[in-house]
């Protein structure tokens, strides 16, 4: 009860559980509307720690997540430690690069390190005077009728708190979201991609970027990938993606070598054969979960964010994002019901499930398309098309990936704008085909060409076509 | 370890956790093979207690459950108790009553009551020598590398065994599943649906049946129905599935009469109407969860079967089937590779997981067809359609029922081949409406009829086409 009672304020006592990305956050968040709030985590300090434990290195920040730092008055401070990309750049089997923009000339996303924002995050939370971090805090049970909870730590000696709201924001495995299992009616579903991940690093070369820092490198091999993502100190994380299968079938490092010099050959001289034949061994391939489920609160003592409520696969870059417009959306439920825990918990449900399962189903649809459709013609005749019409019909045409990575329109409408979107470009594209083909018809009626001039053209293009379908 | 050690023989100790259905029955087919089978169940033994406690009191039984059974020498006895159905009864708003069989003549599904054959099958278990039950044991825990399991009593006290494979048949709610959910790369789903169900008797009326017995009664209201199935003791067990919402919307006995009234008139005096509105009130409605997952099983030492790895939705009639399928196929795949647990495991797996996910999605259709599609004209007229082409090509054309109901089909083959049929027959359909139209076009071009006669047959028709569009 010590911890619950310190601080004989009026303000209610918010618990986070949970101190990364998403905890550290919301915890300034509820600061700043004066809460009293204790964020327990599992670890240590991730400031005072030698080795860092966790999850990929860096991420992909954009609008969404920019607009929450914003609201706590740390945008300027993150983006000036990440690198803008503003493009793919997807490296074929050759070597050959060739870019393709995110969105429009200014529009780019964030390469930032993961443990670097987390550190920034949890020196902003110790920044308000109402805060408190507890380190080294293992949630063991808790009651949703009375909001005690009961946290081990790791020499064994016990601590229990009360709070008015237990907000879980302790990721993917969250202890938290047990208890919401063990309850009726709630709809629960993780699963897990045949894919895994390896983090390998680029080392800068003669002290600069090894290759152009301001893309999103893809290398798209359709059944996997790698991506390589730059870091301020001019080295690239590059990550394999590729089904765990394939990842076992790779024993020694010179069938590391064999592989590589078949699908990313322009790679090696970039790692380095040597390091490359080591590092693949020094970690297992990382399995990725997606998880989805509902409701999100019980009674009006807790509420599940972040990743706890709705792991995504890595491939929109939205984990973070969406995890970040938790809070935002959170906050604006909470202004709205004026902080009745009663009547914002069911509300949030209610707005932010359809939102996160959109972004969950993207995440996987793109698992595919970002290893295989990038690799098609259609694909980037489609990129363009779309751009093209954006460009003409700024606001009735807008790429998903522009509505999902720029905007903050509700994740839910971005895919329904989508699809429709699709439907009549798709309708448009096709009356553009059945014009040009009855138009050059009448044409060619009208005033008939020597047959035999036409038909060596005719056969090229049959060729094109027929490349451009099986490309 | 007195319990694995007990009995001196070479056989290895197949732990059974769930004395229900699938445990007990499971349990005959081990001990069939020979193996030291114990059973542990949390509650006591049914046959003793004086209430039993648990979930709906009748189930279907099919084909599939069927052949299970015979395996072990009870089909007979388990028919003899049985209540067979040979069709849906449908009752209209009004009333009236239409049969739709489920098959041909001679087949049918059989009524029986769940907790007599749960005492049957533990009755059967116990005929073996090498079997043994163990009642009031709770799984507290479990290794699945040793084998080693952790149970306590109802007094406190525990007791450990060790077990060379560990099979969980301890239901939707599996509490050995909870490990399962522990490890990486485990895929699973909860889903509840928006209805619950009710429970309700139509007590027979001058020592008989108040209803013809030979039929599973059917009131399908769109978005809610209810169903009744027959009892050897001549009552009926109505179920009441509707959503929860519109269950909590009726509050007083009234209300019930009224909504009754309203939509079940024909079932007041045969459930009476004072009964009804004190049974409406005994117990509120119950959830409903399909739950999916993969893989079965962990190493050599555990694997799920049952409810615990595929609890599905009551509407296909096919919970109790599958489950007692399973029995069969781990049985199959025991011969087959000579009852090595480390390849029969996986082979169980990878067999048995796409026929559960098919079973699961069916029943999920199912749920929509029964309360809803079973109103339409259109789906009468291809149900008729099915059957007349199952008569004319027995070997091509299979309703689905049939083959789920009626025969082992796998399930995902089942399925696959009704999406071949329906395109088939569909497509059939056109052909022959296109005919019919350009054939009467011809005969009417080659003798044109007195067109004002033809005006009040027309507008009859288009009518007839428009109800059945919108029926």
């Amino acid at each position: 009860m010590e911890e619950s009672t310190r601080r004989p304020t009026k303000k209610k006592v918010v618990a986070v559980v949970g101190g990364g990305l998403v905890g550290a956050l919301n915890a300034c968040f509820f600061a700043k509307r004066g809460f009293n709030v204790e964020v327990y985590e599992i670890r240590e300090d991730i400031r005072q720690a030698k080795v860092v434990k966790g999850r990929s290195i860096n991420l992909a920040l954009s609008h969404r997540g920019r607009q929450a730092l914003k609201h706590v008055g740390m945008e300027e401070k993150i983006v000036s430690q990440g690198i803008p990309m503003h493009a793919r750049m997807i490296h074929s089997l050759k070597g050959k690069q060739s870019p393709i923009p995110y969105g429009k000339k200014d529009q780019y996303i964030l390469s930032v390190d993961r443990a670097n924002l987390n550190k920034e995050l949890l020196t902003a939370v110790e920044a308000f005077p109402n805060t408190k971090l507890n380190f080294d805090h293992k949630l063991q049970g808790w009651s949703a009728e009375t909001g005690l909870m009961t946290f081990v730590r790791s020499d064994g000696s016990k601590e229990q708190i009360n709070a008015d709201l237990i907000v879980g924001c302790d990721g993917a495995f969250s202890a938290l979201r047990k208890q919401f299992l063990r309850r009726s009616r709630f709809n629960y579903s993780q699963t897990y991609i045949p894919h895994g991940y390896m983090e390998l690093t680029i080392p800068p070369l003669n002290g600069e970027f090894a290759m152009k820092p301001n893309y999103l490198h893809i290398w798209p091999r359709n059944t996997f990938m790698m991506i390589a993502l730059p870091n301020m100190d001019k080295t690239f994380t590059c990550t394999l993606f590729m089904p765990f299968e394939d990842f076992e079938k790779i024993t020694t490092g010179d069938e590391v070598i064999t592989f590589f010099q078949k699908y990313f050959p322009d790679a090696i001289p970039l790692i380095g054969a040597d390091t490359l034949k080591r590092d693949y061994f020094r970690l297992p391939a990382q399995a990725m979960v997606s998880v989805k489920c509902s409701s999100y609160h019980i009674g009006d003592k807790c509420v599940l964010m972040g990743d706890a409520a709705h792991a995504v696969v890595p491939f929109y870059g939205q984990g973070m994002n969406a995890g970040f417009e938790d809070c935002i959306v959170f906050d604006e439920i909470m202004e709205l019901f004026n902080e009745d825990f009663s009547a914002v918990l069911p509300e949030y449900t209610r707005v932010r499930v359809p939102d996160d399962h959109a972004i969950a189903d993207l995440a996987m649809y793109n698992y595919v398309e970002m290893r295989a459709h990038v690799n098609s013609k259609w694909f980037l005749f489609r990129k363009h098309v779309d751009n093209i019409l954006h460009f003409l019909l700024p606001q009735t045409i807008i790429p998903l990936y522009t509505m999902v990575t720029f905007t903050r329109t509700r994740y839910h409408e971005a895919v329904e704008r989508w699809h429709w979107q699709n439907k009549v470009i798709n309708r448009g594209l096709f009356f553009c085909a059945a014009g040009a083909f009855f138009g050059s018809s009448y044409l060619l009626i009208k005033n008939p060409p020597d047959i035999d001039k036409l038909v060596v053209p005719a056969e090229k293009m049959w060729n094109r076509l027929v490349a451009l379908r099986t490309s």
